[in-house]
């Protein structure tokens, strides 16, 4: 009849105690890593019943939102920078290799297979501008990659992918190029626009309340591969587009951004070895 | 065209410092410390892309169990223990006073008010072992409160609450007693059994791929109230049952545990002053 105020750390440790049998190595170590940083996490902000209650409801109206090709927990780690999180810490790859950053929820598998110069872009517009990718896929000592595969994606002007816009030809911007001897790639695409993530949802809602915006710059898909070299899921930003400085997804680096200017944009990648 | 391998510690800081300019102190701080937490969470355990999916699709798919008065979202709150972490820390009662436990998904409000020594048990069968829960409400002086509310709730002996059991009849083990002049309270309803929370979901998943077990050790359920005193949300355990060591939702405290045998059980609740 005593064990009176148990504190919230000896709580903590009966919790945790209560996995010292999980047959899963792994496992045990994520759920005790998580329950300790949540717990650590409630009693630091004292957080009350009707917060946690708050907690529980947006989550339950993520879910909500989980609909068709919607994933608004996605979304929720992209926003408060879990999701390029993970990036930086999956890629280890050496200095001097080109950046990654967040894959973002709009890759297609498959897109259409295309000649080293075509455009990817399907459905033209009087409002495209033009620009051309092109550069060299290297290794890190310098040498040009034959047979360096490019999946590239990107919005059309109006700022929306084409799996967003049934306005729009399934595939519309998207295309793999595959890299002769040289190494050169040479890509037709129009330029980049900022847009903005979906803000109708929970993930949206704790952007605004917190006074955050929901846009993100300018920018192309790029996934640059190749044999014995690790993979690299990246972007390209638009040098002079807004919001360099505030991406709603925390995924620009300095040296992902390019001069898109005069409708030419020059930039090698370069792999490190797997 | 530099800043290549920003840290993890830096990139934190970029996260953290965008809600800068948030309009809501609170949410703020509750923000804040959340993604602080998550982070050192990431980069602690060094979680794949693969795990972070595995993350983001269990997510979903606890969303997707949130349907009509499945609340799995609280079952995984539960029972990593964090509802009892945020019990314990709203409930700042003095020592002395009847300690709190978690709430649970299955109270229903307005449950019948009842006369005192009444029971509970609408639908009664031969299986049903009863018992008499009698005692007194006391202040932190010992003096008898006269009108404090006794809401109580419990399974039936198979083992499941009337809202999830289409075979009971509505408000099935549920009562509202008030007490008189001299504090004392009398209440017949069965004598409760373990029971499981639901496992099907994905909060049954996680325990039982960590070797858990989804067991609740019998209990029943009070919220006592006083006009001026702080309001408890509790239960009485038990003492023969099993599990009372590894309860799924930790909310077993050694002064919960109660003697039930021949069919009477005596306790007495002490609120401390609001």
């Amino acid at each position: 009849m005593t064990q009176h105020n148990i504190t919230p750390e000896e709580h903590l440790r009966n919790v945790l105690s209560s996995y010292d049998d999980s047959p899963n190595t792994r496992l045990h170590e994520i759920t005790t890593s998580l329950i300790k940083h949540l717990h650590e996490f409630v009693a630091e902000v004292g957080l009350t019943r009707e917060e946690w209650f708050a907690g529980i409801d947006g989550l339950t109206r993520t879910g909500e939102m989980c609909v068709g090709d919607r994933q608004e927990f996605i979304l929720l780690s992209d926003t408060i920078g879990v999701s390029m999180l993970v990036e930086m810490i999956n890629h280890q790859a050496e200095a001097g290799s080109t950046e990654p950053t967040v894959f973002g929820p709009f890759h297609v598998a498959n897109a259409p297979r295309r000649e080293m110069g075509e455009s990817i872009v399907i459905d033209p517009s009087d409002m495209d501008e033009r620009v051309v990718y092109h550069g060299t896929v290297r290794d890190l000592d310098g040498n040009p990659i034959e047979g360096a595969e490019l999946d590239v994606w990107c919005t059309a002007s109006n700022g929306f992918y084409d799996v967003q816009d049934p306005s729009q030809t399934p595939l519309n911007m998207r295309g793999i190029f595959t890299t002769g001897p040289d190494g050169r790639y040479e890509i037709v695409a129009v330029r980049p626009v900022a847009y903005t993530i979906p803000g109708d949802g929970p993930a949206g809602e704790l952007l605004f309340a917190n006074g955050r915006h929901n846009w993100r710059p300018a920018h192309m898909h790029f996934v640059v591969s190749a044999e014995g070299q690790k993979t690299v899921i990246t972007h390209l930003f638009d040098s002079e587009s807004d919001y360099l400085d505030s991406d709603a997804v925390f995924g620009v680096r300095d040296s992902l951004i390019a001069d898109m200017n005069g409708g030419r944009c020059e930039y090698d990648f370069v792999l490190s070895t797997e």
